[in-house]
């Protein structure tokens, strides 16, 4: 597996075998040691400095259940530290169909492109007519122009506005483009090297290559059947992401009215329970249960049809579904549906613009439960007004700007949808992750301990990081991670067969170890230190209802976390 | 001499007597010094751990010429470190008169209010009658209220709405408030605290003691004479700090056009000559030598009146001049004053309200050379818009918000009318004064060096920056300084008869450092590194016409200098 590095600039690329020590990563663990090596911490996240990087995970390439995601990194224009985003879609497999362990893409465009990568080489394709397109438009003319095998990573208005809450959106088999690398701004980084797609044909390129296939397709059975046999794959298959609404409900976690609150009046309305039975009573395009990689047992994703059944968003997730519902006091599915439409078409991450949008309500800009008026907020993003740039650019700069003091962000980037206060190993990994506020980078709301005790929490979120760093490393899904961790040797027997390895168990936690490491200091070069590990003050401050509760965890639990 | 230290939380007020390692101090380091031993580095700058506290010079209280500042200082919402800012009127010279050497107001006030101060005590009166005023409003009003002699501290719209570049604006000894703490977003700070004035009544005071009134008295001659032989001191009186266009402009390092050249065509039409000409031509209320503190022999400052003689804005400073005129392609003296008077109304720094017109030009929303819309720019920021906050917010967040890569500023904070490529001494200044980029932290344009040459840059940027901290402390104008470098053994003399002490002329260079010491560590705290203490990239890149200089002064010689 080979390195493909795009020079911009020069309009130049080549092929590249990796350096031994990257060899043995992937994924986010890759990204993290490319960044590292390649890219100067201190650097303009904007400017030619900064390099995009695509890397698959280590099991990408197999249509290993819930294996084959695409990770994407650089320096965050969000947080000024490093950010990997990792995504399902079809990308990451097809660059593995073109041997290729990552793409590397440095220097800056003179002008709207389109990279087509194929066996053939790279091409530098003229996008201007598809400037200002949102990615529901853009995606068919490019499949139209390409052919419909192809995989392709594009952005939106958000990311050609290099606004800094834009993401990268995928195709996914349905060659839907939403799903994206959401967070930390990943979409601003590709629209300041004005790169509008990146369309991936693979069809004369190969599977990559595995050492003992019989070894192979051995461990892929034991992990199959553990993956089958936990209640969350069921339950993820059943509701998807959202049965987490009541989850967080219960536990006075899910963000309300700007996260004033960690309970909400209408939290049943946007449940997954009332999100599967609208969808089998609605019918049509409506689905409760969807694939976005090829391959997936678990299938936790939904199309969600409007009454009429037509598809007005696929997937709708419960970050969505608390950020841009309970959030902003709202308690209406479609109205939510609607939104996350709007922003997907933008190509902006969900999360970012519904805490961007709970800020607004805060300074005044929106009253709570204004279904009309939040749609409207979302649209004004297209429009690149002020105040849809504000909107655009986040929680942190919306709250900075506005003047309001109760912004859910750490390191620049907005808090999703679990209250720090309730869940408090949560808590401690957005202060101390080094990708910012992230959920997907060690949640802990499924550990059986008290959530609102601050002791423990810190080894606990340790924990969580470095499994999800590893489970980032291989490609696999956050809910992968449920098979993996019921079958660990399963893991290990998948790398040693797919690479001829000879790693134990501890393989996880080594690469998980590795990766938290070498993004801390990418970190520490760029300037943070244990201030920066810190949740915002006002979390500390009011008390959370109905518990009651403010995040206690101490400092210097967090200080020794990483240390 | 005593603190008088108010909590707003609890409408508190009391006299301390300072505590042993305070005494010595005053204005800058006495700030340095409080807010290091009570302020947590790492708290919000708008929330109630801020502390806002005035502290006169050392040498306040006796009208000695250009020596009677109140520097004013809390954790600053706009660069997230320490942050003073220092500015002539009468407001130092009345709280001497109250027998204080501090005032440290703490916590959040429930209710806009006006604080009055006399020797009976603290007052908190209620101010919601004065609220969206434009302090040429509320100035009369307070003075109507509370009698002629007072001494006003207050802010406007721009302050009321905790906008990032708001100031605080002082009344002078002819009851014009426009002596303005501008930088660091003092005022915001101020705001979050929902402080609208403070009013300072010393007429039953007393001016402090001297220890040796003769020894104070020929010291005073001494450094009079000193002062009034340095010829900048007659260029002053003339031209005003408007002196410096066409001396930038020359070097190559007069910002034009949001910082793409350092010599500006329009530079003569916008000259501290024609300044003058003009005002004497026109006559009226117009003054092309003015005092802004009572006592003072150089009378730098001036009043700018109409082609009719009416007053438009007094003063038009020389850094106002660069940032709004050459830096936006003005080139008309009276556009620039009446730019200068809208964002004086609305307590705003006209540094930074500049730079973040310049970058907003560079996004599209301003043609340069546009006077009509620059004014309507500035005249959006009193309506509370999301545009009209977001260039009250400054340079960084407009250019962060708009997408513009090439913004003028350091740890947050805009550059001031120094091209940094062409003076680059002043360049190390921006980079590694704690206070972020201000000329007034250390200027280097009059030292007979090769401004262009990086060799020696950092050296001359540290000592001019430890004297300027010792001005500082003392509470002197950066153009008394001309006459105590003349005459150091002057401020050793005064600082002996005015105290009782022995100190000797070391005492600038010692005060100047200690503060430094105490600010820089602040900054540690707050989480600030060398990767702080940067210059933006693009100064590093882009070449400066005419001389096509770009800022390459070792980053070891900047790490090097408070080493």
């Amino acid at each position: 597996m080979n390195i493909l590095r795009i020079n911009l600039s020069a309009r130049q690329s080549q092929i590249e075998p990796p350096p031994a020590s990257w060899n043995h990563l992937g994924g986010r663990g890759l990204l993290a040691r490319i960044l590292l090596d390649e890219v100067p911490a201190t650097c303009d996240p904007l400017g030619p400095e900064n390099k995009l990087v695509f890397a698959p995970g280590l099991l990408v390439g197999h249509m290993l259940s819930s294996c084959d995601r695409i990770s994407v990194g650089a320096k965050s224009p969000l947080t000024g530290g490093i950010k990997e985003s990792n995504a399902g879609g079809r990308t990451g497999l097809q660059l593995t169909h073109l041997g290729l362990k990552a793409l590397i893409v440095e220097g800056q465009l003179d002008s709207w492109s389109v990279l087509h990568l194929s066996p053939d080489g790279v091409r530098f394709d003229p996008a201007d007519d598809l400037l200002g397109l949102g990615v529901y438009a853009a995606a068919p003319q490019l499949l139209a122009r390409y052919g419909d095998k192809v995989a392709i990573a594009l952005i939106g208005p958000g990311g050609e506005q290099c606004l800094l809450a834009a993401g990268i959106q995928n195709i996914d088999k349905d060659r839907v483009p939403a799903r994206i690398n959401a967070r930390g701004g990943i979409g601003a980084v590709m629209g300041s090297k004005r790169i509008k797609a990146i369309v991936i044909d693979a069809s004369a390129g190969q599977k990559p290559p595995i050492a003992d296939m019989d070894a192979f397709r051995t461990a892929q059975k034991i992990f199959n059947q553990s993956l089958l046999a936990q209640p969350q794959t069921k339950s993820y298959a059943d509701y998807g992401t959202a049965a987490m609404t009541m989850m967080c409900n219960h536990y006075g976690a899910l963000p309300t009215r700007n996260f004033s609150a960690g309970r909400f009046e209408g939290a049943e309305k946007i449940s997954g329970e009332t999100l599967r039975d609208e969808l089998l009573r609605r019918g049509g395009q409506s689905n409760t249960t969807h694939a976005c990689m090829a391959g997936c047992t678990i299938r936790c994703s939904n199309v969600y049809g409007g009454e009429d059944g037509k598809e007005i968003v696929s997937p709708l997730e419960y970050e969505t579904i608390g950020l841009m519902g309970s959030n902003l006091g709202i308690d209406s599915l479609d109205t939510i549906a609607r939104m996350n439409a709007i922003v997907n078409d933008l190509g902006l991450d969900s999360i970012e613009i519904g805490a961007a949008l709970g800020v607004a309500a805060e300074a005044g800009l929106l009253t709570y439960g204004d279904d009309q008026r939040a749609l409207a907020l979302c649209e004004e993003i297209r429009t690149g007004t002020a105040l849809g740039r504000l909107l655009g650019n986040g929680a942190t700069t919306t709250g900075r700007e506005l003047g309001v003091a109760r912004i859910p962000a750490v390191k620049g980037q907005a808090i999703s949808a679990y209250d720090p206060r309730a869940i408090k190993g949560t808590g401690v990994t957005y202060a101390t992750s080094p990708q910012g506020a992230d959920h997907t980078a060690g949640l802990t709301i499924r550990a059986q301990v008290d959530h609102l005790d601050p002791a423990g929490q810190a080894e606990l979120s340790r924990k969580a990081q470095v499994n999800m760093a590893g489970y980032d490393t291989l490609g696999a899904c956050i809910f992968a991670g449920f098979g993996f961790a019921a079958s660990p040797e399963s893991i290990r027997d998948l790398l040693n067969a797919r690479y001829g390895w000879q790693v134990d168990t501890a393989i996880l936690q080594t690469l998980g170890e590795e990766t938290l490491k070498a993004e801390v200091e990418f970190n520490r070069r760029a300037g943070f230190t244990a201030q920066d590990d810190r949740l915002p003050e006002w979390l500390l401050r009011e008390p959370l209802p109905p518990h009651n509760a403010v995040f206690d965890v101490p400092d210097d639990d967090l200080d020794a976390l990483f240390a």
